[in-house]
């Protein structure tokens, strides 16, 4: 079922150059400075409970596709927020997923799965309707065996580091019961989208947890500074190394103390606008840059994606459901404001990642190319596939080089999902590598010394791992 | 001159699989879901009075190449509105086309001419300035004959169905006289831009069009959605099972009834402006959506042409001259309200087209796999070609899967070009699968079975044929 | 070090036939009909003052790649403007160069730095820490040899013509002296940027300039416009065939000229505003095209680059230092009032170029594959690449056909890249040529046919040299 071959280009000669160079970085150590697994599993280390729960429930990228067929996110068991009744059987759902498992033909889904199927519970079969309960009894005896327990497979998986993603006002736990125990080497991200978001539903509670937990009033702008500030120094005692930031657009303008306090009242007063928010959202990268600068965090940017773009399954089902849409995005105006005064600062990073592909040619690659302070993010969320990532190097190598990217991450909510991912990472990377071999447009020698960089070098130099 | 494996993957291995892939649909029956084919063509099956008249002047795919070269329309006997006198000997617009075939070399219009010539007519010498005249012969004495009337050529085609594209106003005798007659299966499309474009120089006289035909006073706006209702009605009858609508920007938002018949009173009253013709339309895209969930006919909206872009071209020849020329267009944002109201509906299809190919990866297939009702057309117009059609696989497939993609379609108005069109569609195809087979990322079993539903089986699914 | 099948496709039947292409058109004369050359290095043709100097301070594709690796521009002795001390010593420079060489692996810099250092120096080891000074030497060697003055590489290099870049204003003394003494085919192309930028801060120096040159009095706007057509003049006869234009957005539009009288006697009372001088640039362009439609000149359009986007750098070090970045690019609509006007006069040429690559099939093709005056540009500045060069031919050829495209140009003031930069350009050429004829789109005695039309014949035609 996984051809040892697989996503090389097949041409003969380019081929055998790729699975030299992939040869040389399969058994790396995982390096994973950004993605999304509940640091709570790891520290608690339960079995998981069935495939399903596992494999489709909480995966949006499995059950998005199923939706965009017909089916019914209540047919999967998502659990629902208005008491909608939702399947409860775990075998019922596994077997509507097996029936459209033809859906996932040419996706990197179906690619993951492969793998996972394979490399994680040894199945060597096409998943389908007829073995679909054979699949399932073969995963969940897996799972009720110590090593499919969540820190077997973190070693089994040989991952060297795993950075989460986690809110400011996140009291970081289960992070500080794995550093206690010694368990381990699972890093939080500093993440206060919520906190500086003056319209988010949620605002004012992320401001009272933070203030909760730092002592800060919070009932000032400078309060608040002083709030975001702490927490970030507890993150990094936490042994975070980076900060992570969404917004819908990288908007970046600084504005005076003075009026940052005016709309940070109004907030406070439930009387900011939509415009007040988003003022305040592009001062607050200047900061949130200017803070970078002071501590040292890594700057991860994340923008153009339409949240809960739907939102009859946004009100039912909550965020994270696979309704999120891209946009497109502009860069070059947008962070010309913080690149002039933060992005010639030498120990300051922006990693910068995009929904919009043609951004890596025209705007991404040639700031990169330019700014001490700009790397290039890996390809994100639709684009971290075979296509979308040969299409990143294909797009941004010839101007911002290999050496203003950084690395691959995973990204991820999947736990088992993370190996099949970076190998994807890894044999495409060798495959590109590998024609630009054949086209002598580097000697193989460079190559062996790029797939290592790609693979391992460049991640944990950016993000100071 | 047609070789057996054009536009195949050079890899031998490749080609091999793409060869057994195409092999397979090869000669699978025709369907042919949205064109602009004349019904009046297949209901009187006169015989093509001539060379330059079937294959050239109507063709604004080759007369567009022709003048950007410099030569005039007037030279290609293209009729003008204004009586500017124009070429009329065929001979004499044969000979300019044969002098200037190399124009053609690495375009779609190229390989469709190609296979027209040899595959239609017989003819497998290259067309130039030497042999302009035999060849004009060979095919004169074609036309001639019986069995390349119309109707034997739709026959000889292997035409399932065709689907035409009808106005609002439309009174589809000709659909009518064939099906009186029994012959073929040709069915109308429902096209109202005219009838919901209250800034359009025919509006009024559409409007009163369709108030003959239905007998609706056409004097309120409840009154135009009873007509337009009425000739969905008529519409269905006549076996239709789709709609069309081309928009510059796919704006959606809906107004309250009160709104949209001031709307249309200023419309009627002559003093609607510019922002209330797109205000309506807007409006008018929700209202046909709303009218697709409740009589089922499959929409489909063809947005981001800036039509008639040339203006001396266009008051002297009118229009469909060459002159129109694709605009960015953004789908995240503007379809959010009609996505909203019914992209959740399970009888509800949505057949989206672009002509911003930077759409496909970011907003297209990121919608398509997502919303039920969302399904992607095939690349349209300018991106119908060898390049235009693998470029859509490849920054389609990973998001939207092959099974929320609608087919091919031919989209000509071009009739004996319809069996190279679908020809190139199926190569292409093959050709795509073929490389997901040589890089194992599906086997040869998935292949073939995507290579007959993306041949036929979406195709009649989606449009309900 | 240099292969000889270099960026050819790997699939050895393409691999053949490209080469077969390159093989026929690898000695051509090159044709250079826009670039950046000082005419002031052949009209006095002194020897150039050593390896650094050379090929790393004034060329801004190298310093921008060690710059984003935190590399200071005055490591690099780039001249300050604001007295900053520099570093001096061009072996310090070239051994920091050498040291970091690999950031250049898998971009055009390295690729023309590779064919220099072999074909121009004969160096044939790659650059590296260990071999900087070894390198520096022989290279530096070669400078003290009369082979290596500018004139005896611009005939080695087989130059048959070299069209500069020139300032509405500039006295064209060097193209004078050249064509006084009878040697060489070094052109000048007006650029009359300064002077139609109300807001530029030279703007009034450089009105002044054409002022004295012209006699005009340029205190009113009839006499500016007086004063550019003698300038169009005097540029005719010292051999110009082309003007350039670089403009951030494309935007065109004619006011009458009572209302530009009114603009430019706000700006020279120095009351002009940033959107008069948006208005006033539209306009000129109108004007622009309307000189050219009279005086043939051929009008090459630049936009979308966002100059000096590093304040700091700009600054300090000035201008084209590396810090400018692209912006998405608007063509349909903003030039529809210039095409309307001039775009389908028969004497008149646009050359179109573009930093965003999604203009290509969007909106690029569909203009020049329409417009008799339309051409598109090749691959502009970040796109001047192997990778680059084969997306352009794959996005623009199906719809413009070859013969709306205008060959190579090499952009550079890089002297001694030239001829790397056609070298690549021929090969990627023959390698696109390579593909279509293995994939049968066309025939390989087309392809013949139009790897010289693309190397010489496009070139020559629409330049008009």
């Amino acid at each position: 079922m996984l051809h040892p071959h697989r996503y090389f280009d097949p041409d003969p000669a380019t081929r055998k150059i790729a699975l030299d160079l992939y040869t040389r970085v399969e058994t790396l150590p995982l390096v994973c400075p950004h993605g999304h697994v509940d640091p709570k599993l790891l520290a608690t280390n339960e079995p998981f409970p069935d495939p399903s729960t596992l494999l489709i429930v909480p995966d949006h990228y499995v059950t998005r596709m199923l939706y965009s067929q017909g089916i019914r996110l209540e047919q999967l068991g998502i659990p629902s927020l208005d008491g909608t009744p939702v399947e409860t059987a775990p075998r019922r759902i596994w077997q509507l997923f097996a029936d459209h498992f033809h859906l996932y033909r040419g996706t990197p889904t179906g690619a993951w799965l492969k793998h996972e199927f394979e490399g994680v519970f040894g199945i060597t079969e096409t998943l389908g309707s007829a073995n679909a309960m054979a699949v399932y009894d073969q995963i969940e005896a897996c799972l009720r065996r110590p090593e499919f327990l969540p820190r077997a497979m973190y070693e089994r998986f040989n991952i060297a580091v795993l950075c989460t993603t986690d809110a400011a006002g996140d009291s970081l736990e289960w992070h500080k019961a794995m550093r206690d125990e010694g368990w381990g080497n699972v890093k939080p991200t500093f993440r206060p989208d919520i906190a500086v978001t003056l319209s988010h539903p949620s605002w004012k509670a992320e401001i009272d947890r933070i203030g909760a937990l730092t002592g800060e009033s919070m009932t000032t702008y400078a309060s608040f500074i002083k709030g975001l500030e702490a927490r970030r120094a507890f993150f990094k005692q936490m042994g975070a190394t980076a900060t992570d930031h969404a917004v819908v657009v990288p908007y970046t303008e600084r504005i005076d103390d003075a009026a940052a306090e005016a709309l940070y009242a109004k907030a406070l007063a439930g009387t900011a606008t939509m415009a007040d928010s988003t003022q305040f959202g592009a001062h607050m990268l200047m900061e949130l840059a200017r803070m970078s600068v002071e501590d040292g965090l890594v700057m991860q940017l994340h923008p153009g994606s339409f949240r809960n773009h739907n939102t009859r399954v946004f009100e039912r089902f909550g965020a994270d459901r696979g309704c999120d849409i891209p946009l497109a995005t502009e860069y070059t105006r947008n962070l010309h404001a913080l690149l002039n005064a933060y992005g010639n600062e030498p120990g300051f990073t922006l990693v910068l990642f995009t929904l919009d592909e043609t951004a890596y040619s025209r705007e991404l690659a040639p700031l990169a190319g330019h700014y001490p302070a700009v790397v290039l993010g890996p390809p994100w969320w639709f684009h971290d596939s075979i296509e979308g990532m040969l299409r990143f190097r294909h797009m941004a190598t010839e101007t911002a080089g290999f050496y203003n990217t950084a690395g691959f991450n995973d990204d991820t909510r999947a736990f088992p999902s993370i190996p099949a991912r970076h190998d994807v990472a890894r044999r495409v990377d060798a495959t590109f590598l590998a024609q630009l071999v054949t086209r002598h447009v580097i000697d193989e020698a460079d190559a062996h010394a790029v797939i290592v960089d790609l693979s391992q070098s460049l991640v944990k130099k950016v993000y100071r791992l």
